[in-house]
């Protein structure tokens, strides 16, 4: 029975940062949670449309977490143009964020129709940058789409686009269904998928009646979880950490209308290392939250350095987090994290 | 278009009066729904299992709303005997409800082995006492049986029951998938379903970040929805109104913990007018509303009879309701209803 895991320090390729007060409270918390490279999402108020735009917002997140990589993504919406994508590869965005129009939060500039993106695309792929899809259709039910199979239901656009645009790095985010896993697993290369760690312990009985393991997309049934577990456990090398982790707050998540995220940052990889023993799977841990992803984004490779030890002792996982400034001290202003007030077996030792 | 729909009183076959000053608050708002017969649940705590507090129950429920009628029923439990059954009956019982165990509000007393409760099958086939089903199986991840599926899991059960007593009549309660309503359909005419004014309103869609109409069984796919309608449109004499209607307190539904019901027994009427003209099926309104239950359930036809009118005119869904007693006064100790603070186009007029 391991006591100890070194392992080089995670990437997670799907963070929200947010902004103000509430950037101010989770940026630094990420190291906590034994990553030190993350993709940051555009979907700010207004989103991040701009490489100057996303270079400021960087700037702003490396004052407060001096020792994170962040990588950088613009929010694809119609003023984005060819010579914008190039101006943005330049100045080292690495990726855009698709969300089709109303799925989740922050979505409401996003995208309807794909093919009017198409000359964005094909810039895209001249400069080797990534495509980030929320791969989720928009609610139609007269056409019985609904949150259950709305990931389903996209993923013939993905197959489309990956067929018009072959050269072009696409990730399917924060994949949630059996559909998807065997999707992004029959197409190239140049496709991968992010997985959530909540995603891998949730299923629909848990977010209902439950608002904070409530996100978007919505935990599915039983048999899809055992799907993304499976693909983990095989260990195929486009399938990597893509936290999502989405912090609001707790005003926010219980009320009259509960907002869709969970918040993991903090806690990450003992979470995952919680989960992948239960699993049986702890050998598959330095792959999913580093080598394969950084693999993919064409980062340097890390394999085999231990800059991180997680120790088999107790982990008392924050009731709350306080948001920082005028809020402070009312409950309504805290972040709850996944796993409230649990305890963890594997706690987190930073080696340097 | 009509201005004027002049029916009838409904009669409600699955209501949630509950106890103590929740009781003294929803029973009097039953009539103010349109509503004067009503199938009481047995839910309380602890739950209604003999026929003695069956009747002590109908008391005090009488004396808050001397103008309706209450049908009582028994909670399914081990305590339960042929000679309780009997003696049930001959005090006025009409039903025993079974609840899978776990899978709603006070349901930690339920049944988890029909073929155990075979004899009080037997006695209430005899006595001619109707078998309600809250029929979901228990979540079970190693088998993918989780909310999604628990109803159409269930399904064979129900089949199962109705060819070992084909005599004893069987209501599948608040159906809510296209199995359910196809499986119904297809059984002989001792098994019937009753169907809620939520569900034929709500897909998945409307509950998730909504509290106030997370329910259970869950509001499933639009097509389940479809089907829910169709049945209605169609005027399947073995399908009508079981509302379900389940006050809780604001508090209890927006927390951590959402508790689970919708609560629409003071609006019923205008709220299924006015789906049902959405729907151009207003001509089947008092077929769902009162005459197919009331034969089902063997109460004397009101068929064509004038007692309520429901006026083309705008009612205003109350925001919330003040609960009774010391808690008054705080916006904890409120019920929200369904449709909160919306308007509808159809009032309710009392004739006598």
């Amino acid at each position: 029975m391991a006591q100890r895991i070194t392992l080089p320090f995670g990437s997670d390729f799907h963070n929200h940062l947010r902004q103000g007060v509430m950037m101010e409270t989770v940026t630094p918390l990420i190291k906590a949670g034994g990553i030190d490279t993350t993709l940051v999402m555009p979907n700010l108020t207004p989103p991040i449309t701009t490489g100057t735009q996303a270079m400021e917002y960087k700037d702003q997140l490396q004052r407060l977490a001096p020792g994170v990589e962040f990588l950088m993504t613009l929010y694809m919406n119609p003023s984005l143009t060819p010579e914008e994508i190039k101006r943005s590869a330049e100045l080292g965005v690495v990726a855009v964020k698709v969300y089709p129009t109303g799925v989740t939060t922050n979505s409401q500039w996003g995208v309807l129709d794909f093919k009017s993106y198409y000359p964005i695309l094909a810039a895209m792929q001249e400069v080797d940058m990534v495509l980030c899809l929320h791969g989720e259709c928009p609610s139609d039910p007269d056409n019985n789409i609904c949150i259950l199979n709305a990931e389903e239901k996209f993923l013939d656009t993905l197959r489309q686009i990956h067929v018009d645009f072959p050269r072009l790095r696409i990730v399917l985010e924060h994949a949630t269904t059996r559909a998807a896993v065997e999707c992004v697993k029959s197409l190239g290369n140049n496709v991968a998928c992010t997985i959530t760690a909540h995603h891998l312990y949730l299923t629909i009985d848990d977010w209902t009646g439950q608002p904070h393991h409530f996100c978007k997309p919505v935990a599915k049934f039983p048999d899809d979880r055992k799907a993304l577990r499976e693909v983990i456990r095989e260990g195929h090398p486009r399938f990597f950490l893509g936290s999502d982790s989405a912090p609001h707050l707790r005003s926010a998540k219980q009320g009259e209308k509960p907002a869709a995220g969970v918040f993991t940052s903090p806690i990450l990889l003992p979470l995952l290392a919680t989960l992948f023993e239960q699993l049986g799977i702890l050998d598959r841990l330095e792959d999913f939250v580093s080598n394969y992803g950084r693999r993919f984004y064409g980062l340097p490779s890390r394999a085999g350095t231990k800059s991180i030890n997680l120790v088999r002792d107790e982990l008392v996982v924050p009731e709350s987090y306080e948001v920082l400034g005028s809020f402070q001290g009312s409950t309504a202003a805290q972040i709850v994290p996944f796993m409230s007030g649990k305890r963890l077996p594997w706690r987190l030792e930073l080696s340097a």
